[in-house]
C-alpha cells in the first residue's frame, strides 16, 4: 500500500513528506510556521497523526490549510493504509505538497513506510545530543533531520555538533537544518529547500 | 510474568517503580539525582532500557548502583520477561528499591505491565501542556507524574497549571511533582515520597 500511494503522489505530482518525532518536539509549531511562510508559494496538505484529540488538525485548519485528523487509539504509529484513504478524502490537487504529520514516537514510525519521498526527523535541543544514537532506526531511515527549538540552547548541556556528529555516525546521508520554529530562526533554509523540492516532483525522488 | 515479577518484589520488600517518557524528558538525569540525593539512605537497583547504547547503563554505574542495560533492538518498550532475567542477574536484596528506566516512548510502553508497584510518567516542560490529552494512555495507567525541567519554564509558552488539569482529566488520581532533575528544584519532595513508600513494601501497595 506504501508503493500505491507512492504511485498516486508522482501521479499527480505530488511532494509527500512523513515528519516523524518524539511527543513535543515542536512538529506542529514547525508545520504552522512553515505554512505560514509559504502561504501562496505552495499548495499545502496536511494529515495529521495522534491517538486522541483534535487539537493539531484544529491549529491547522486556522491557517486554512485541508487537514484531516487521524486518531490511532491505542495505535502508536500511521500505516499506509490510513494514508491512502486520508489522501482521497483530501482529494489532493496535482503539484501540491502533501505534510504527513505522524504520531510523536521516536521508535515505530520508523518501521512503517507511508509511501513518503522524504521522511523528516524533528529532534528538539531540549532532548539532549545522545538521541539519534540510542534510538538509531528513526535517524537511519529519515533523510532530513530539523533540529527545533534552537533559541533554548543558551538554556541547556546539549551540544549541537555533537548531536549532528552522533547522527551521521547512524547515517552519513542525512541533511540538517537548524531552526526555532516559534522564534522563526532559520525558517527561510528550510522552506528554500522544500520550495526546491517541490518542483522536482516526481523524477528527481 | 508481571504477576510473578510483582510476588517476587513483594516477598523480598523490593520496592519497584516503572519509570516511563518521551525520549529526552530527562529519565535518566533525574535517576541521577534521585540516586545521589538518596545515597546511603536507601539500597537502589536499577535496569536501563534503549534500543541501543550503553550509555545509561554507565552513567548509573558511575554512581556505584547496580545497574544492567537492556537493549531492545526495534523493540519500542520494555516487557515483563526481560525484566524477570534482568533482575535474576541483579540479585536484588531485600528492603530495597528497583528502578526501571523504560526506553523513550510516550505510547507503547502504556501497555505493558512490568510487575511494577508504581508506573511514573515524567514530562518535560518543553514538550508543551497538552500531551496528557494527546497521548491519555500513558497517563491513565501513571500512579506518579513528574514535571521536569521546571527550570526552563520562563522560556517556554508552556502552562503547568494547564499540564497539570490536562493530566487529571484523563487520570483524576495522578500524584504531581514538579522538579529539575539538573538544578535540583523539587527533589526534596520526590525523594521523601520515595523513602516513605519504600518502607510500606508491601503491604500498602
Amino acid at each position: 500500500m506504501a508503493a500505491r500511494n507512492r504511485g498516486y503522489f508522482d501521479a499527480k505530482g505530488v511532494f509527500a513528506l512523513n515528519l516523524v518525532s518524539s511527543p513535543g518536539s515542536g512538529k506542529t509549531s514547525l508545520l504552522e510556521r512553515t505554512l505560514k511562510d509559504l502561504k501562496g508559494k505552495i499548495p499545502f496538505y496536511v494529515i495529521e497523526g495522534d491517538q486522541q484529540t483534535l487539537n493539531d488538525a484544529n491549529r491547522i485548519a486556522a491557517l486554512d490549510v485541508p487537514v484531516i485528523q487521524i486518531n490511532t487509539g491505542k495505535g502508536c504509529h500511521l500505516e499506509s493504509d490510513m494514508i491512502h484513504d486520508a489522501v482521497k478524502k483530501l482529494n489532493i490537487a496535482n503539484d501540491s505538497v502533501l505534510m504527513i504529520e505522524n504520531v510523536g514516537n521516536l521508535v515505530c514510525p520508523s518501521m512503517f513506510n507511508l509511501g513518503e519521498h522524504k521522511r523528516v526527523v524533528i529532534v528538539s535541543t531540549t532532548e539532549g545530543d545522545d538521541k539519534p544514537i540510542k534510538y538509531p532506526d528513526m535517524f537511519h531511515t529519515s533523510d532530513i533531520c530539523i533540529i527545533n527549538k534552537i533559541d533554548l540552547v543558551p538554556y541547556l548541556d546539549t551540544n549541537i555538533e555533537e548531536l549532528k556528529k552522533n547522527a551521521l555516525q547512524v547515517n552519513p546521508e542525512l541533511v540538517f537544518f537548524e531552526v526555532s520554529a516559534t522564534k522563526g530562526t532559520g525558517m527561510e533554509q528550510w522552506c528554500e529547500w522544500l520550495e526546491s523540492q517541490a518542483k522536482l516532483v516526481p523524477e528527481e525522488h
